[in-house]
Protein backbone atom coordinates (compact mmCIF):
# COMPACT_ATOMS: atom_id res chain seq x y z
CA UNK A 1 0.00 0.00 0.00
CA UNK A 2 1.04 3.36 -0.80
CA UNK A 3 2.02 6.33 2.08
CA UNK A 4 -1.95 7.69 2.46
CA UNK A 5 -1.72 11.41 0.45
CA UNK A 6 -0.53 14.09 3.25
CA UNK A 7 -3.03 16.13 1.40
CA UNK A 8 -5.60 13.86 4.11
CA UNK A 9 -3.94 15.93 6.64
CA UNK A 10 -4.78 19.06 8.19
CA UNK A 11 -2.38 20.70 10.93
CA UNK A 12 -4.13 23.00 12.95
CA UNK A 13 -1.47 25.75 14.33
CA UNK A 14 -1.67 25.24 17.89
CA UNK A 15 0.13 22.26 17.42
CA UNK A 16 3.27 24.57 16.50
CA UNK A 17 2.03 27.54 18.86
CA UNK A 18 5.35 27.58 20.49
CA UNK A 19 7.82 27.89 17.65
CA UNK A 20 6.23 28.98 14.59
CA UNK A 21 4.07 32.22 13.67
CA UNK A 22 1.75 31.49 10.79
CA UNK A 23 3.54 32.53 7.77
CA UNK A 24 6.45 30.14 9.14
CA UNK A 25 4.15 27.01 10.30
CA UNK A 26 2.45 27.58 6.61
CA UNK A 27 6.37 26.86 5.46
CA UNK A 28 6.94 23.70 7.70
CA UNK A 29 3.76 22.33 6.65
CA UNK A 30 4.23 22.68 2.68
CA UNK A 31 7.93 21.47 2.85
CA UNK A 32 6.27 18.15 4.20
CA UNK A 33 3.58 18.37 1.32
CA UNK A 34 0.90 19.25 3.78
CA UNK A 35 -1.59 21.48 1.96
CA UNK A 36 -4.09 22.28 4.99
CA UNK A 37 -4.07 24.29 7.83
CA UNK A 38 -6.01 25.54 10.69
CA UNK A 39 -5.19 28.60 12.03
CA UNK A 40 -5.88 30.59 15.49
CA UNK A 41 -7.50 34.26 15.27
CA UNK A 42 -4.64 35.25 17.69
CA UNK A 43 -1.86 33.70 14.94
CA UNK A 44 -3.96 35.65 12.07
CA UNK A 45 -4.19 38.68 13.92
CA UNK A 46 -0.04 38.88 14.53
CA UNK A 47 0.96 38.49 10.76
CA UNK A 48 -2.31 40.56 9.76
CA UNK A 49 -5.36 39.62 7.85
CA UNK A 50 -4.52 39.89 4.63
CA UNK A 51 -1.18 38.21 4.59
CA UNK A 52 -2.53 35.29 6.00
CA UNK A 53 -5.08 35.18 3.41
CA UNK A 54 -2.51 35.67 1.10
CA UNK A 55 -0.55 32.96 1.92
CA UNK A 56 -3.70 30.49 1.81
CA UNK A 57 -4.49 31.75 -1.31
CA UNK A 58 -1.09 31.79 -3.40
CA UNK A 59 -0.11 28.25 -1.96
CA UNK A 60 -4.15 27.26 -2.48
CA UNK A 61 -4.12 25.52 0.86
CA UNK A 62 -7.60 24.23 2.52
CA UNK A 63 -8.34 26.15 5.61
CA UNK A 64 -10.42 23.07 7.59
CA UNK A 65 -11.82 25.67 10.31
CA UNK A 66 -10.61 28.58 11.76
CA UNK A 67 -10.33 28.40 15.66
CA UNK A 68 -12.32 29.93 17.41
CA UNK A 69 -15.56 31.83 18.01
CA UNK A 70 -18.02 30.88 20.59
CA UNK A 71 -17.35 31.95 24.16
CA UNK A 72 -21.06 33.24 24.67
CA UNK A 73 -21.87 33.01 28.34
CA UNK A 74 -21.31 36.24 30.06
CA UNK A 75 -22.23 37.96 33.35
CA UNK A 76 -24.08 40.48 31.71
CA UNK A 77 -26.42 41.56 28.41
CA UNK A 78 -23.38 43.59 27.71
CA UNK A 79 -20.71 40.87 28.17
CA UNK A 80 -23.07 38.73 25.45
CA UNK A 81 -23.71 41.52 22.98
CA UNK A 82 -19.59 41.90 22.95
CA UNK A 83 -19.40 38.14 22.47
CA UNK A 84 -21.56 38.44 19.55
CA UNK A 85 -19.59 41.43 18.03
CA UNK A 86 -16.73 39.01 18.27
CA UNK A 87 -18.24 36.50 16.79
CA UNK A 88 -18.77 38.58 13.73
CA UNK A 89 -15.44 39.61 13.24
CA UNK A 90 -15.14 35.83 13.19
CA UNK A 91 -17.29 35.22 10.70
CA UNK A 92 -15.75 37.62 8.56
CA UNK A 93 -12.03 36.33 9.24
CA UNK A 94 -13.03 32.91 8.13
CA UNK A 95 -15.19 34.34 4.84
CA UNK A 96 -11.78 35.89 3.77
CA UNK A 97 -9.85 32.75 4.61
CA UNK A 98 -12.20 30.66 2.73
CA UNK A 99 -12.46 27.97 6.11
CA UNK A 100 -14.50 25.43 5.94
CA UNK A 101 -16.16 26.18 8.84
CA UNK A 102 -16.02 28.34 12.15
CA UNK A 103 -15.04 26.52 15.06
CA UNK A 104 -17.28 27.73 18.47
CA UNK A 105 -15.42 26.50 21.58
CA UNK A 106 -19.01 28.05 23.47
CA UNK A 107 -17.80 28.93 26.76
CA UNK A 108 -18.25 27.63 30.09
CA UNK A 109 -20.18 29.60 33.28
CA UNK A 110 -19.95 32.87 33.93
CA UNK A 111 -17.99 34.53 36.51
CA UNK A 112 -19.21 33.84 39.86
CA UNK A 113 -21.76 31.75 38.26
CA UNK A 114 -23.31 27.85 39.68
CA UNK A 115 -25.49 27.69 36.82
CA UNK A 116 -24.52 25.80 34.30
CA UNK A 117 -28.22 25.40 32.73
CA UNK A 118 -27.78 29.07 32.43
CA UNK A 119 -25.16 28.66 30.70
CA UNK A 120 -26.01 26.65 28.66
CA UNK A 121 -29.43 28.48 27.57
CA UNK A 122 -27.02 31.59 26.56
CA UNK A 123 -24.82 29.32 24.95
CA UNK A 124 -28.03 28.26 22.53
CA UNK A 125 -29.22 32.40 22.55
CA UNK A 126 -25.74 32.99 21.24
CA UNK A 127 -25.58 30.44 18.34
CA UNK A 128 -29.31 31.14 17.44
CA UNK A 129 -28.41 35.15 17.15
CA UNK A 130 -24.95 33.94 15.22
CA UNK A 131 -26.44 31.82 12.69
CA UNK A 132 -28.24 34.21 10.19
CA UNK A 133 -24.87 36.20 9.86
CA UNK A 134 -23.16 32.83 9.33
CA UNK A 135 -25.86 31.82 6.62
CA UNK A 136 -24.93 35.06 4.95
CA UNK A 137 -21.57 34.85 5.39
CA UNK A 138 -21.64 30.60 3.77
CA UNK A 139 -20.42 29.63 6.49
CA UNK A 140 -20.94 26.71 8.76
CA UNK A 141 -20.97 27.01 12.19
CA UNK A 142 -19.06 23.94 13.76
CA UNK A 143 -19.87 23.55 17.53
CA UNK A 144 -17.01 21.91 19.20
CA UNK A 145 -18.27 19.57 22.21
CA UNK A 146 -15.59 19.90 24.77
CA UNK A 147 -14.29 17.32 27.06
CA UNK A 148 -16.26 17.65 30.35
CA UNK A 149 -12.98 18.67 32.40
CA UNK A 150 -13.49 21.61 30.06
CA UNK A 151 -17.20 22.32 31.60
CA UNK A 152 -16.68 25.20 34.08
CA UNK A 153 -14.06 27.24 32.28
CA UNK A 154 -13.91 26.64 28.50
CA UNK A 155 -17.30 24.95 26.84
CA UNK A 156 -20.18 23.85 28.67
CA UNK A 157 -21.11 21.97 25.51
CA UNK A 158 -19.77 18.32 26.87
CA UNK A 159 -21.28 15.48 24.36
CA UNK A 160 -21.89 14.91 21.17
CA UNK A 161 -25.41 14.38 21.57
CA UNK A 162 -25.74 17.99 23.47
CA UNK A 163 -23.95 19.65 20.47
CA UNK A 164 -26.70 17.67 18.18
CA UNK A 165 -29.51 18.80 19.98
CA UNK A 166 -28.34 22.12 19.78
CA UNK A 167 -27.85 21.81 16.03
CA UNK A 168 -30.89 20.03 15.60
CA UNK A 169 -32.95 22.52 17.34
CA UNK A 170 -32.21 25.62 15.90
CA UNK A 171 -31.10 24.29 12.47
CA UNK A 172 -33.35 22.19 11.45
CA UNK A 173 -32.26 21.64 8.21
CA UNK A 174 -28.23 20.74 9.19
CA UNK A 175 -26.73 22.71 6.56
CA UNK A 176 -25.52 25.53 8.60
CA UNK A 177 -24.22 23.98 11.76
CA UNK A 178 -22.68 21.21 12.86
CA UNK A 179 -20.26 20.18 15.07
CA UNK A 180 -16.56 19.50 15.23
CA UNK A 181 -15.52 16.10 16.21
CA UNK A 182 -12.40 15.80 18.22
CA UNK A 183 -10.80 12.47 19.53
CA UNK A 184 -9.41 13.96 22.47
CA UNK A 185 -12.96 15.36 23.75
CA UNK A 186 -15.31 12.59 22.79
CA UNK A 187 -13.48 9.43 22.83
CA UNK A 188 -14.39 8.47 26.57
CA UNK A 189 -17.94 9.08 25.55
CA UNK A 190 -19.76 5.42 26.00
CA UNK A 191 -22.24 6.38 23.01
CA UNK A 192 -19.85 7.89 20.67
CA UNK A 193 -20.92 5.33 17.82
CA UNK A 194 -24.72 6.14 18.06
CA UNK A 195 -24.02 10.24 18.34
CA UNK A 196 -21.21 10.44 15.35
CA UNK A 197 -24.29 8.54 13.06
CA UNK A 198 -26.67 10.84 14.27
CA UNK A 199 -24.55 13.34 13.17
CA UNK A 200 -24.08 12.16 9.97
CA UNK A 201 -23.33 15.38 7.50
CA UNK A 202 -23.56 17.30 10.27
CA UNK A 203 -19.77 16.53 10.66
CA UNK A 204 -17.76 19.38 9.71
CA UNK A 205 -14.48 18.90 11.34
CA UNK A 206 -12.48 15.96 12.81
CA UNK A 207 -9.62 16.86 15.22
CA UNK A 208 -7.20 14.20 16.30
CA UNK A 209 -4.36 14.14 18.87
CA UNK A 210 -4.00 11.33 22.14
CA UNK A 211 -5.13 10.94 25.69
CA UNK A 212 -1.78 10.42 27.22
CA UNK A 213 -2.02 8.20 30.72
CA UNK A 214 -0.92 9.89 33.17
CA UNK A 215 -2.36 13.59 31.78
CA UNK A 216 -0.84 15.82 33.56
CA UNK A 217 -1.80 19.30 33.16
CA UNK A 218 -5.72 19.32 32.50
CA UNK A 219 -4.94 21.87 28.95
CA UNK A 220 -1.56 21.84 27.85
CA UNK A 221 -0.69 17.90 28.29
CA UNK A 222 -2.31 16.40 24.71
CA UNK A 223 -0.35 13.66 23.44
CA UNK A 224 0.52 12.74 19.67
CA UNK A 225 -1.15 10.22 18.16
CA UNK A 226 0.09 6.93 19.17
CA UNK A 227 1.58 7.87 22.08
CA UNK A 228 -2.20 7.12 24.32
CA UNK A 229 -5.41 5.39 24.72
CA UNK A 230 -7.50 6.43 21.63
CA UNK A 231 -8.29 3.85 19.15
CA UNK A 232 -7.61 6.65 16.88
CA UNK A 233 -8.36 4.21 13.53
CA UNK A 234 -11.27 2.93 14.74
CA UNK A 235 -12.98 6.91 15.39
CA UNK A 236 -11.89 7.31 11.68
CA UNK A 237 -13.52 4.42 10.57
CA UNK A 238 -16.79 5.57 12.21
CA UNK A 239 -16.34 9.67 11.29
CA UNK A 240 -16.45 8.22 7.51
CA UNK A 241 -18.81 5.81 8.00
CA UNK A 242 -21.28 8.76 9.12
CA UNK A 243 -19.95 10.45 5.86
CA UNK A 244 -17.17 13.15 6.71
CA UNK A 245 -14.18 11.93 4.21
CA UNK A 246 -12.08 16.18 4.95
CA UNK A 247 -8.88 15.95 6.17
CA UNK A 248 -8.23 15.11 9.60
CA UNK A 249 -7.07 18.12 11.60
CA UNK A 250 -4.17 17.32 14.67
CA UNK A 251 -4.34 19.52 17.09
CA UNK A 252 -2.08 19.46 20.22
CA UNK A 253 -1.62 21.66 23.42
CA UNK A 254 1.41 20.46 24.36
CA UNK A 255 3.96 22.85 26.31
CA UNK A 256 6.17 20.66 27.75
CA UNK A 257 6.86 18.78 24.92
CA UNK A 258 5.52 19.07 21.35
CA UNK A 259 5.82 22.63 21.78
CA UNK A 260 9.47 22.35 22.69
CA UNK A 261 10.74 20.89 19.90
CA UNK A 262 11.79 21.97 16.26
CA UNK A 263 8.88 22.84 14.07
CA UNK A 264 10.45 20.55 11.31
CA UNK A 265 10.25 17.75 13.66
CA UNK A 266 6.42 18.25 15.08
CA UNK A 267 5.13 18.19 11.60
CA UNK A 268 7.18 15.13 10.72
CA UNK A 269 6.18 13.09 13.30
CA UNK A 270 2.41 14.09 12.96
CA UNK A 271 2.78 12.83 9.39
CA UNK A 272 4.26 9.76 10.01
CA UNK A 273 2.14 9.26 13.26
CA UNK A 274 -1.19 9.79 11.23
CA UNK A 275 0.02 7.42 8.57
CA UNK A 276 0.69 4.70 11.15
CA UNK A 277 -2.04 5.20 13.88
CA UNK A 278 -5.09 7.15 11.95
CA UNK A 279 -6.14 5.40 8.84
CA UNK A 280 -9.22 3.27 8.65
CA UNK B 1 -33.47 28.06 61.38
CA UNK B 2 -31.46 25.94 63.54
CA UNK B 3 -28.17 24.46 62.39
CA UNK B 4 -28.58 20.83 59.78
CA UNK B 5 -27.92 17.90 62.75
CA UNK B 6 -24.23 16.94 61.73
CA UNK B 7 -25.45 13.56 61.82
CA UNK B 8 -26.63 14.23 58.04
CA UNK B 9 -22.64 14.84 57.14
CA UNK B 10 -20.65 11.97 56.55
CA UNK B 11 -16.94 12.03 56.13
CA UNK B 12 -14.94 9.91 53.93
CA UNK B 13 -11.33 9.53 55.27
CA UNK B 14 -9.90 10.04 51.85
CA UNK B 15 -10.32 13.73 53.30
CA UNK B 16 -8.52 13.29 56.28
CA UNK B 17 -5.74 10.76 54.49
CA UNK B 18 -2.55 13.51 54.69
CA UNK B 19 -3.23 13.79 58.34
CA UNK B 20 -4.60 10.74 60.55
CA UNK B 21 -5.10 7.31 60.78
CA UNK B 22 -8.73 5.66 60.60
CA UNK B 23 -9.25 5.30 64.81
CA UNK B 24 -7.41 9.25 65.16
CA UNK B 25 -9.92 10.33 62.03
CA UNK B 26 -12.60 8.62 64.06
CA UNK B 27 -11.98 10.57 67.05
CA UNK B 28 -11.45 14.06 64.82
CA UNK B 29 -15.71 13.33 63.72
CA UNK B 30 -16.65 11.72 66.87
CA UNK B 31 -15.66 15.08 68.74
CA UNK B 32 -17.74 17.55 66.34
CA UNK B 33 -21.01 15.25 66.61
CA UNK B 34 -19.77 13.64 62.96
CA UNK B 35 -21.28 9.86 63.61
CA UNK B 36 -20.75 8.51 59.69
CA UNK B 37 -17.79 7.67 58.49
CA UNK B 38 -16.74 5.77 55.13
CA UNK B 39 -13.17 4.73 55.03
CA UNK B 40 -11.49 3.31 52.85
CA UNK B 41 -9.55 -0.63 52.37
CA UNK B 42 -5.91 0.66 52.88
CA UNK B 43 -6.93 2.25 56.11
CA UNK B 44 -8.99 -0.21 57.36
CA UNK B 45 -5.37 -2.70 56.71
CA UNK B 46 -3.08 0.02 58.47
CA UNK B 47 -4.83 -0.43 61.73
CA UNK B 48 -6.34 -4.26 61.61
CA UNK B 49 -9.65 -5.13 60.39
CA UNK B 50 -11.04 -5.69 64.11
CA UNK B 51 -9.97 -2.69 65.23
CA UNK B 52 -11.84 -0.59 62.62
CA UNK B 53 -14.49 -2.47 63.36
CA UNK B 54 -14.92 -2.18 67.03
CA UNK B 55 -14.35 1.35 66.46
CA UNK B 56 -17.28 1.28 64.23
CA UNK B 57 -19.25 -0.79 66.96
CA UNK B 58 -18.46 0.99 69.91
CA UNK B 59 -18.96 4.41 68.95
CA UNK B 60 -22.61 3.55 67.03
CA UNK B 61 -20.43 4.90 63.74
CA UNK B 62 -22.68 4.74 60.07
CA UNK B 63 -20.33 3.95 57.76
CA UNK B 64 -21.81 4.90 54.24
CA UNK B 65 -19.50 2.88 52.30
CA UNK B 66 -16.13 1.29 51.91
CA UNK B 67 -14.17 2.12 49.17
CA UNK B 68 -13.24 0.60 47.11
CA UNK B 69 -14.42 -2.65 45.12
CA UNK B 70 -13.67 -2.74 40.93
CA UNK B 71 -10.84 -2.80 39.24
CA UNK B 72 -12.04 -5.48 36.77
CA UNK B 73 -10.65 -4.89 33.54
CA UNK B 74 -6.83 -6.68 33.14
CA UNK B 75 -4.94 -7.80 30.43
CA UNK B 76 -5.22 -11.52 31.48
CA UNK B 77 -7.95 -13.75 32.92
CA UNK B 78 -6.12 -14.25 35.40
CA UNK B 79 -5.97 -10.56 36.39
CA UNK B 80 -9.09 -10.87 36.55
CA UNK B 81 -9.82 -13.50 38.45
CA UNK B 82 -7.27 -11.57 40.72
CA UNK B 83 -9.54 -8.73 40.98
CA UNK B 84 -12.37 -10.61 41.61
CA UNK B 85 -10.67 -12.72 44.58
CA UNK B 86 -9.80 -8.77 45.78
CA UNK B 87 -13.56 -7.61 45.85
CA UNK B 88 -14.79 -10.37 47.62
CA UNK B 89 -12.51 -9.77 50.37
CA UNK B 90 -13.88 -6.09 50.02
CA UNK B 91 -17.49 -7.51 50.70
CA UNK B 92 -16.41 -8.89 53.73
CA UNK B 93 -14.89 -6.05 55.18
CA UNK B 94 -17.91 -4.22 53.87
CA UNK B 95 -19.81 -6.87 55.88
CA UNK B 96 -17.92 -6.78 58.96
CA UNK B 97 -18.01 -2.81 59.24
CA UNK B 98 -21.97 -3.05 58.38
CA UNK B 99 -21.80 -0.37 55.45
CA UNK B 100 -24.23 0.80 53.61
CA UNK B 101 -22.31 -0.31 50.40
CA UNK B 102 -19.77 -1.23 48.49
CA UNK B 103 -18.47 1.26 46.30
CA UNK B 104 -17.10 0.12 42.50
CA UNK B 105 -14.25 2.20 40.95
CA UNK B 106 -15.02 0.09 38.21
CA UNK B 107 -11.26 0.47 36.53
CA UNK B 108 -10.50 1.96 33.21
CA UNK B 109 -7.89 0.34 30.07
CA UNK B 110 -5.94 -3.16 30.80
CA UNK B 111 -2.17 -1.95 30.01
CA UNK B 112 -1.40 -1.03 26.69
CA UNK B 113 -5.30 -1.28 25.69
CA UNK B 114 -7.32 1.10 23.36
CA UNK B 115 -10.45 -0.68 23.73
CA UNK B 116 -12.64 0.66 26.23
CA UNK B 117 -15.68 -0.95 24.50
CA UNK B 118 -13.70 -4.12 25.98
CA UNK B 119 -12.69 -2.74 29.54
CA UNK B 120 -16.68 -1.99 29.61
CA UNK B 121 -17.26 -5.81 28.58
CA UNK B 122 -14.91 -6.61 31.87
CA UNK B 123 -16.60 -4.22 34.07
CA UNK B 124 -19.93 -5.47 33.46
CA UNK B 125 -18.91 -9.49 33.66
CA UNK B 126 -16.53 -8.72 36.88
CA UNK B 127 -20.27 -6.93 38.54
CA UNK B 128 -22.45 -9.57 37.46
CA UNK B 129 -19.67 -12.36 38.93
CA UNK B 130 -19.53 -10.26 42.09
CA UNK B 131 -23.46 -9.56 42.18
CA UNK B 132 -24.37 -12.66 43.47
CA UNK B 133 -21.68 -13.00 46.48
CA UNK B 134 -22.92 -9.32 47.46
CA UNK B 135 -26.32 -10.87 47.88
CA UNK B 136 -25.23 -13.52 50.05
CA UNK B 137 -23.45 -11.63 51.83
CA UNK B 138 -26.46 -8.48 52.20
CA UNK B 139 -23.81 -5.93 50.89
CA UNK B 140 -25.39 -3.64 48.49
CA UNK B 141 -22.96 -2.26 45.04
CA UNK B 142 -22.72 0.84 44.49
CA UNK B 143 -21.10 1.64 41.07
CA UNK B 144 -19.51 5.01 41.13
CA UNK B 145 -19.37 6.63 37.82
CA UNK B 146 -16.07 8.40 37.20
CA UNK B 147 -15.60 11.86 35.93
CA UNK B 148 -14.40 11.12 31.97
CA UNK B 149 -11.43 12.52 32.82
CA UNK B 150 -10.69 9.23 34.70
CA UNK B 151 -11.98 7.23 32.03
CA UNK B 152 -8.08 5.82 30.88
CA UNK B 153 -7.31 5.00 33.89
CA UNK B 154 -9.30 4.48 36.98
CA UNK B 155 -13.35 4.12 35.54
CA UNK B 156 -14.71 3.49 32.25
CA UNK B 157 -18.15 3.80 33.96
CA UNK B 158 -18.63 7.81 33.41
CA UNK B 159 -22.13 8.62 33.89
CA UNK B 160 -25.14 8.24 35.68
CA UNK B 161 -26.88 6.86 32.59
CA UNK B 162 -23.76 4.38 31.94
CA UNK B 163 -23.98 2.94 35.53
CA UNK B 164 -28.10 2.44 35.32
CA UNK B 165 -27.85 0.82 32.06
CA UNK B 166 -25.11 -1.22 33.67
CA UNK B 167 -27.61 -2.11 36.72
CA UNK B 168 -30.64 -2.46 35.15
CA UNK B 169 -29.13 -5.10 32.54
CA UNK B 170 -27.67 -6.74 35.18
CA UNK B 171 -29.96 -6.49 38.82
CA UNK B 172 -33.55 -6.21 36.85
CA UNK B 173 -34.85 -5.70 40.47
CA UNK B 174 -32.76 -2.47 41.73
CA UNK B 175 -32.10 -3.89 45.45
CA UNK B 176 -28.24 -5.35 45.34
CA UNK B 177 -26.68 -2.88 42.83
CA UNK B 178 -27.12 0.96 42.28
CA UNK B 179 -25.09 4.03 41.99
CA UNK B 180 -22.45 6.16 44.31
CA UNK B 181 -23.70 9.90 42.77
CA UNK B 182 -20.60 12.28 43.24
CA UNK B 183 -20.80 15.86 42.92
CA UNK B 184 -17.69 16.19 41.68
CA UNK B 185 -18.06 13.39 38.50
CA UNK B 186 -21.37 13.62 37.44
CA UNK B 187 -21.75 18.11 38.10
CA UNK B 188 -21.15 19.05 34.05
CA UNK B 189 -23.92 16.10 32.94
CA UNK B 190 -26.13 17.13 30.49
CA UNK B 191 -28.76 14.95 31.24
CA UNK B 192 -28.44 14.92 35.16
CA UNK B 193 -31.26 15.25 36.42
CA UNK B 194 -33.57 13.23 34.20
CA UNK B 195 -30.33 10.74 34.98
CA UNK B 196 -30.97 11.67 38.93
CA UNK B 197 -34.45 10.82 38.64
CA UNK B 198 -34.32 7.59 36.35
CA UNK B 199 -31.92 6.46 39.30
CA UNK B 200 -34.40 6.35 42.25
CA UNK B 201 -33.88 4.07 44.86
CA UNK B 202 -30.93 2.53 43.48
CA UNK B 203 -29.02 6.02 44.45
CA UNK B 204 -27.33 4.14 47.46
CA UNK B 205 -24.66 7.15 48.26
CA UNK B 206 -24.23 11.11 47.78
CA UNK B 207 -20.90 12.00 47.70
CA UNK B 208 -19.85 15.93 47.63
CA UNK B 209 -17.00 18.12 47.42
CA UNK B 210 -16.38 21.03 44.21
CA UNK B 211 -14.74 21.61 41.33
CA UNK B 212 -12.18 24.33 41.40
CA UNK B 213 -11.05 26.50 38.75
CA UNK B 214 -8.55 26.34 37.61
CA UNK B 215 -8.09 22.73 38.47
CA UNK B 216 -4.18 21.74 38.91
CA UNK B 217 -4.01 18.67 39.39
CA UNK B 218 -6.40 15.65 37.19
CA UNK B 219 -6.62 13.90 40.27
CA UNK B 220 -5.98 15.21 43.85
CA UNK B 221 -6.96 18.87 43.27
CA UNK B 222 -10.69 18.46 44.35
CA UNK B 223 -12.13 21.55 46.32
CA UNK B 224 -14.20 22.12 49.61
CA UNK B 225 -17.46 22.75 48.79
CA UNK B 226 -18.04 26.64 48.34
CA UNK B 227 -14.71 27.50 46.71
CA UNK B 228 -15.73 26.19 43.76
CA UNK B 229 -18.59 26.05 40.97
CA UNK B 230 -21.31 23.16 41.53
CA UNK B 231 -24.38 23.76 42.45
CA UNK B 232 -24.38 21.50 46.03
CA UNK B 233 -27.74 22.60 46.91
CA UNK B 234 -29.57 21.99 43.73
CA UNK B 235 -27.93 18.46 43.33
CA UNK B 236 -29.17 17.38 46.95
CA UNK B 237 -32.51 18.99 46.02
CA UNK B 238 -32.66 16.29 43.01
CA UNK B 239 -31.10 12.93 45.01
CA UNK B 240 -33.38 13.96 47.75
CA UNK B 241 -36.83 14.23 45.16
CA UNK B 242 -34.79 10.91 43.83
CA UNK B 243 -35.69 9.65 46.77
CA UNK B 244 -32.07 9.41 48.55
CA UNK B 245 -32.36 11.02 52.31
CA UNK B 246 -29.01 9.53 53.66
CA UNK B 247 -26.23 11.42 54.86
CA UNK B 248 -24.31 13.38 52.67
CA UNK B 249 -20.50 11.77 52.43
CA UNK B 250 -17.97 14.25 51.71
CA UNK B 251 -14.65 13.06 49.77
CA UNK B 252 -12.04 15.88 48.63
CA UNK B 253 -8.63 14.29 47.55
CA UNK B 254 -6.51 17.29 47.91
CA UNK B 255 -3.08 17.06 48.15
CA UNK B 256 -1.96 20.71 47.76
CA UNK B 257 -4.30 22.45 50.45
CA UNK B 258 -6.97 20.06 53.07
CA UNK B 259 -4.27 17.17 53.20
CA UNK B 260 -1.69 19.44 54.93
CA UNK B 261 -4.36 21.46 57.11
CA UNK B 262 -4.95 20.12 60.84
CA UNK B 263 -7.47 17.54 60.90
CA UNK B 264 -9.69 19.59 63.15
CA UNK B 265 -9.84 22.52 60.95
CA UNK B 266 -10.43 20.37 57.74
CA UNK B 267 -13.79 19.04 60.06
CA UNK B 268 -14.70 21.57 61.10
CA UNK B 269 -14.80 23.12 57.51
CA UNK B 270 -16.24 20.28 55.83
CA UNK B 271 -18.88 21.04 58.73
CA UNK B 272 -19.24 24.42 58.39
CA UNK B 273 -19.40 24.78 54.56
CA UNK B 274 -21.94 21.46 53.94
CA UNK B 275 -24.45 23.72 56.25
CA UNK B 276 -23.56 26.50 54.18
CA UNK B 277 -23.77 25.18 50.45
CA UNK B 278 -25.29 21.63 50.62
CA UNK B 279 -28.95 22.16 52.29
CA UNK B 280 -31.76 21.64 49.98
Amino acid sequence: MSDPDPRGLSINLATLRGQCDLLQAVEQCLAQGITAIAPWRDQIAKVGLPAAARAVRENGLRVTGLCRGGMFPAADAAGRRAAIEDNLLALEEAAELGADCLVLVVGGLPEGSRDIAGARAMVADGIATLLEPARKAGMPLAIEPLHPMYAADRACINTLDQALDLCEALDRDGLDLGVAVDAYHVWWDPNLEGALRRAGKRILAHHICDWLVPTRDLLLDRGMMGDGVIDLAGLRRSVEAAGFHGPQEVEIFSAENWWKRPPEEVVATCLERWRLHCQA
